[in-house]
């Protein structure tokens, strides 16, 4: 039996009154494509061709239907960035980082020196180098604040890689509250949250940002990010144990007991929920003329899209490691 | 052998012709104790009494040290957050940390979510409420930019906090460079630099922080910091045991070889390089009339003369634990 086949007996979340496709692409997805593949000849981030070509593809396509209305320049940029957190998870995070944490530890530390502006260490590998380039492009787009939140973000996610690192190995032994709270920072959706002010050239206000139809709304995108990524991750995960994925069809499995296809139906349930209340959040943002809120409540709307998008492609319906 | 006995034989570096004491705290030190010993009723971060009462004293002349003309309000803050990170690390961090750094992962992902701003956790220890109290005070009192610098500044110290803890068993494998660029996240003193902005009510723009001048003498008081705390605390850390401690003698004596006392008098003389370049920078910084960046070449200078004294201080001098 292949992996999709495995998947497509275990209950799957319906999105067609919320977030239906298809999910049309912006018009740089081939620039994007081209612009990744010349950054990782100036990066190796990836040492096969085989899943350089598969990342690539995942994340300029992706990239395109986040962001459609974004320019060529921006969109390379953001995809760039995508790509290296992509990158640094399958190499240095997840099963790899298991075995070792120490060494996810010393690589992540490298990354915090870098993020904190410090001068260069002599470069173990070529992490550092790209995320510095990276940076600098960042910073030259847009104001201190955008660029302090986005640096902010990046560092949650390197401190939840790190978390997830100590934890994978005994998955039944992890709080549900605990994983729920950290599932947000390990899927990059708050990075890319971030870096859609950036990206699309706007920026809220802290006031607006803490309006209640905002915080919900992205509380709601951040856990629907999350949650389907594990269900569309969850065979491939499996495939590389040896213990079960750490992902909430295992820890609801562990919770309430039953099957993993009841698990499986429990998080459709709960994805279904929260793409409800996104989409409930995006209206209510959107009944007002164009500005700032609305602006941020569609670029939360192309990032749901692009993540239900993201399921169905090979990076997930091939049970192949590192692919 | 008594420790001061023990300290007084070794090497240690003269500051005469570049941080002469005696260095006079302002008038707030009495107030400061009195806030920080009612924020530890509110927030009870450390268990014994006896700990407390050293900490709380430390932190209340030292803050007052360091920013002499801080009003009382400012100052009451800032030592309240210094004394959160001693207290963390003390509680969390160091020894204890090497023994489960599973735990210290997940005591620092708490924080993260803190850090984030997510909607708390169920607590499960008195950290993250207590920082969640000091960063909405900090957030009221400056810019946004300013805000997010100091949680910046405040991440980079918990990951560091994390890579000493997975390295504090074995100090001897630790590459020096990598020892040098970590130091100055894990002695607070980069969020000290960040935190002067705040509490004295000035702001430098990326184009001054970005000024030659400014980011070498920032680096030479970050050095200088680690360096003189790494000599004051040899031998608590020493006695703490089982391991070396992982500090600048040891990696020094690993380095070059000879007694102890040979890597006291390395650490010396590079502090006092340190420490001249520390005030040729000052100086220069300071010949202009005042403006922002003569504002934070004093506050540099407060948190040089700071450090320096509170090696004097008891918790450094008597051997004992968490004291």
């Amino acid at each position: 039996m292949t992996g999709d086949q495995v998947t497509a007996t275990r209950p799957q979340p319906d999105f067609a009154s919320t977030f239906a496709g298809p999910f049309p692409a912006g018009p740089h997805t081939e620039h994007t494509e081209r612009r990744l593949l010349g950054w990782l000849e100036e990066h190796p981030l990836l040492p096969s061709a085989r899943t350089r070509g598969t990342l690539v593809n995942i994340t300029s396509h992706g990239a395109s239907r986040t962001f459609p209305t974004a320019d060529a320049e921006a969109l390379a940029l953001f995809a760039e960035l995508l790509l290296w957190l992509t990158a640094f998870d399958d190499v240095h995070g997840e099963v790899n980082a298991a075995c070792d944490p120490a060494s996810l530890v010393d690589r992540t530390s490298e990354l915090m020196l870098v993020l904190a502006d410090d001068n260069p260490l002599p470069a173990v590998n070529p992490f550092p180098a790209a995320l510095r380039d990276l940076l600098t492009r960042f910073r030259a787009r847009t104001s201190p604040a955008a660029y302090l939140r986005l640096t902010a973000s990046l560092r949650d996610t390197l401190m939840a890689l790190m978390w997830e690192a100590h934890h994978v190995t005994q998955p039944e032994k992890v709080p549900l509250t605990a994983y729920l709270a950290m599932r947000p920072h390990t899927v990059f959706v708050k990075t890319i949250m971030v870096a859609a002010e950036i990206v699309l050239d706007y920026e809220l206000t802290d006031a607006q940002r803490a309006l209640e139809p905002i915080r919900r709304t992205e509380t709601a995108v951040a856990n629907l990010a999350g949650w389907i990524n594990d269900l569309a991750s969850y065979e491939r995960e499996l495939a590389r144990g040896p213990a079960q994925p750490l992902s909430l069809p295992t820890l609801l499995k562990v919770r309430h007991g039953g099957t993993i296809e009841d698990a499986f139906a429990r998080v459709s349930r709960m994805c279904e929920k929260e793409a409800a209340m996104t989409r409930q959040g995006i209206t209510h943002l959107t009944c007002d003329p164009p500005n700032t809120l609305t602006a941020h409540a569609r670029a939360l709307e192309g990032i749901v899209c692009s993540f239900i998008w993201h399921t169905g492609h090979a990076r997930y319906r091939r049970n192949v490691d590192g692919a």
